[in-house]
């Protein structure tokens, strides 16, 4: 679509994966008319998350919804599992699941205590979800099978069934690399969108032009609309030394990002953001004395803020541009008409731009 | 024992039923030689707390462990599904089991968000928690079993497996009541003891004087201890108008009641705080667009306070002294030697006191 | 310009005086070739903001910078002083200068305790800000001159010295009036804009074509930048009855409106804002026993977070195209160039828009 | 007095200063009948505190009152200043002298953003508050004056004033250290104690056996009280190496240490708490691109909370004991009657048990 928001350029695959080590395990649930849904886990690295943590903060957007774990994470500055992405009704399985999976784990033979973290959206217009229809083998299907490489987007995984903007969105990814004069550290994003408001891509009005926009019901006595209610959940990776209080200010401007695409964060979107840091200089090894470190400084912070709004900018797009056409539970969503975006952006001088 | 904290007296049951409409629940899960765990479940009213909401707030003390469901409690300042507490590993599946058990209720067919809230403490000594020992009836037993009046304390419930201070540890429970001229409001406290310190009952060195402390390997190069890691929750329901920043701000309290028996807050114990005002004036019926209210002023909620802080301690030493030894899983717990605790209490003075 | 963001109307004025009551005091103080800064006087209503007290919320969405006065707002949920803005290393006098004027209104004579609320940006390039140069009167003029009725933008009050996104920022304000459908309210925002990034204005990519953005040194080999350091301070009134909590929800969301200017929150810029409701049924008196309060739903909150948003972007706008050319302390900020502006904005398709 | 809370020893002052590097100055400001207030300032270390940075986190036990600077503190995770303590409507003027006095240190001549952190009580009992009766050279003196070795502690600097559990309070100090086998690291404390609330001495009732303690005025049919409100300051300073995030859970500690005193702090009481730790390997170079550190782990924090509950505690006390009887603004507060404590605490057990 030749949209690539902001001024820094996207890594290789312009996925989270362009942060190395990071792996992504997705399976989607679909079963009969009634079930869309899945899980998406995002491992910070290849080993055990649990005997080699990462830092990490997690930043409450807007707390309605679940995100299992964030106390832990917050009180401890780690993470010490992968994170996973499933369905609002499904996470309470998800983690069962996922710390099943976990203390089977070479390792982890004495473990008795253990902290999943697991981030939701609601699905439950497409997905049966009071069925909560998730199995552990869906779970542990998705922990096997990440890799690093590039990340499928659009309806699939914990993006199966989700909507937003009133078009099908899903799972969206995108990176950035900053210059080797600011560090050359790379920042990767994925995004669950289920949420919605008032569509603008690149600051062109593409949900009002659409004619599918929050409150549209009461301006033009169109159809009732759902004020954007259902949730994203963003994750955010990055290469660079940051800290766990650095990682929460990062995680904190994933809600500008998400600004830039429409959003105002309505009473009923739950949405969290998590960041962690890759680098090999702040692993916590379990059990150590000491957390050695060696962190970019605050100042140094500014860069990576910048390339986080951005990259989640993009992520938004790319979930609701990948996503195709579903229909579960008697209902059908569809897929955002590209033809027509593109249409608009043209309006708006954004094709010429990049 | 003799052993009543603070200048306020305590309700008819010195139980967290004093407050009107609170009714308790709890299963024992017990089997074999390896489970010693169970449920607690407490419920605002006796209404469905989805459809008739409480306001409610959760007070992090430190962040270890899990409290599911405590963001949206924050972000909307009510509960809506009774509380759960049971162990470390079981609290996914108490949840989900209380979200199947919720949305079977009448009223709820519709219903495809909900936010369950489940507390826990590790007990992995006295129970084999890898097991995650529970299962769906055990949590809907104690669902349904929740009655008002007397709250049966000590190895208990979600108390069976705890530990505290070295002894046996467990479901614990006290109220204050206010005099008329403060408002005569009641304040009830339950609490899931599984945390230490250096035990003191109303400052006697009871821990010291026992010979079982943090830090007591190292001190006297006696026996190693765990340094009070565990975790303790504490609910709190009142009858006053609060709102729920006021009653963030009692929950907050409920550090200084811990701080009273011994508790510094050890790095491993995730301690938690949730509550909650029962005032119909402060109910929010779901659906409703406004929230009618009329609270308490900011400078009334210093009673509530005392009373707090007053109601947890005294509620720790209940879970201490009415538990029963323990042995599962290899290990045996003894419960606390009242006759030894009330000769050092004699010794400091208060047995006269009261 | 015809830059009107969003899809809710502005109110009568465009301006935050727009909810009934608020009344904005400005003082600009300009002495010699150095001092280039002011004050800017923000009141809840026409009464002592002390003896009858609006519930209040700050969001702190970077603390870089200080926010006098903003953990008691916090704790109690209200305000009990205008609030004013200023130069950073202003705030101390300023405050102290507004406590002494407090203390001397009528009704005042036994207080012994208040709490000034200060904002402030860093002007230190156009004013010599390490005078400090502030006067009691210069405040006590602010406060004085409060009026209803238009506010003056640009380089004036507290913006007189303040610079945004490389260009003269300063004073502006915009607001949102609520359908009938949705409750009628408005919602009214001041803005001390002393930020920046990327400037975009509605999505158009204003900063890059001016040449003139955050990184664009290491970019372009271009001049060097201040990476948008300086800080943006968000002040949020409304009529809606909405409490403390809500209220707090609503100052965050300021933060995706600066992100749609093309913010993302550098590390050394104190982002700030404060979000109070005026309306009567909410009015706390001083020491009254209860808080009466019918306040709006979680629910409805939605609207007035998409007017909070859309409000804030135009005022950030509206600062810049009202500001003017400054010169002080040796420095010069030049006006953003309307009409280069508006022929990006044409080429973006956006004159057309509205 | 005997009275030695808790099982670590305390340093060889049992005061603040036994951390190797920190000094404090005092000013008492007393003048004609109604002055009785001052300034006490601790400095992290020898050097310029803008410059050599420490790591540091601000608590708000209870966010009454003015904590000036916490929000920056808590965003950067360092302390820029010392700091000072005074009276409540002092603090903006000791900020902005404490500002002035900065700036004109050597190496500060181009720095145009500083920090102060200043807490305060409210002393408006013997003092006459309203004047503001500080100046700057009051200000400068504490600063200049600052020293290492013993600390005054009673009605001296920001403690002339104050009033604690209806008795003369002001400043009071301690310290812990811990074995070589926990690290052997040194937490001091220094506490501006001007609460309230049932005052326990080890646990000994002595504010009901002294006939002073809140609610007595409706529990008794005694003289009107005043519910313990005025607020507490603690400083924990450590050696340890303890970052930003684990300095923020030391903080929150002090609560637990103020609750064995006899606090439930208040509606009225701004309970603020500030740590920093002052390792070398922590410290934290004016400029730097990267933040070097070597933190303790955050299992190795246990001994510091205990150590930080039990000097705390203790400082309380030390606050109390020293403290001399003070006529000011027509009122005279007694110092505690030494004898009778003894007397009571001799009937508890406690003489005899260190």
């Amino acid at each position: 679509m030749g949209v690539a928001p902001g001024i820094f350029a996207p890594g290789r695959l312009n996925a989270i994966t362009d942060v190395e080590g990071v792996r992504v395990g997705q399976v989607t649930v679909s079963r009969g008319d009634g079930v869309r849904t899945g899980v998406t886990a995002v491992f910070p690295h290849g080993d055990n998350a649990y005997l080699s943590r990462v830092p990490a903060a997690v930043y409450v957007g807007n707390g309605f919804g679940k995100f299992v774990g964030s106390t832990q994470v917050k009180e401890l500055g780690e993470l010490e599992t992968p994170v996973l992405l499933t369905c609002t009704l499904c996470v309470w399985k998800a983690a069962d699941a996922m710390a099943d999976w976990m203390l089977r784990q070479p390792g982890m033979e004495s473990v008795r205590s253990i902290n999943p973290v697991v981030g939701e959206t609601n699905d439950g217009g497409l997905n049966d979800i009071r069925q909560r229809p998730l199995a552990n083998e869906d779970v542990w299907r998705a922990l096997e099978g990440a890799r690093s490489g590039p990340v499928q987007e659009g309806s699939v995984g914990a993006g199966t069934g989700t909507v937003a903007f009133g078009w099908k969105g899903g799972i969206g990814t995108s990176s950035r690399v900053l210059p080797a004069a600011l560090g050359g550290w790379t920042v990767g994003v994925l995004v669950q969108t289920n949420y919605g408001g008032v569509l603008q891509v690149l600051g062109a009005p593409v949900g009002r032009e659409l004619g599918r926009y929050a409150f549209q019901d009461v301006l033009e006595a169109g159809p009732a609309d759902d004020r954007g209610d259902g949730s994203v959940i963003v994750i955010v990776a990055t290469d660079a030394p940051v800290g766990d209080r650095n990682l929460g200010r990062i995680a904190a401007r994933t809600m500008m990002g998400l600004g830039r695409t429409g959003s105002s964060a309505s009473n009923g979107s739950g949405d969290y953001a998590l960041a962690f840091s890759t680098s090999p200089q702040l692993r916590r090894s379990f059990a150590a004395d000491r957390q050695p470190a060696s962190e970019l400084a605050n100042d140094a912070t500014t860069a990576l803020f910048q390339a986080t709004v951005e990259a989640v900018e993009e992520a938004v797009y790319n979930s609701l541009f990948m996503a195709t056409t579903v229909t579960g539970n008697g209902q059908t969503v569809p897929a955002i008409p590209l033809d027509r975006v593109r249409d608009i952006l043209g309006r708006h001088g954004i094709s010429a731009e990049k």
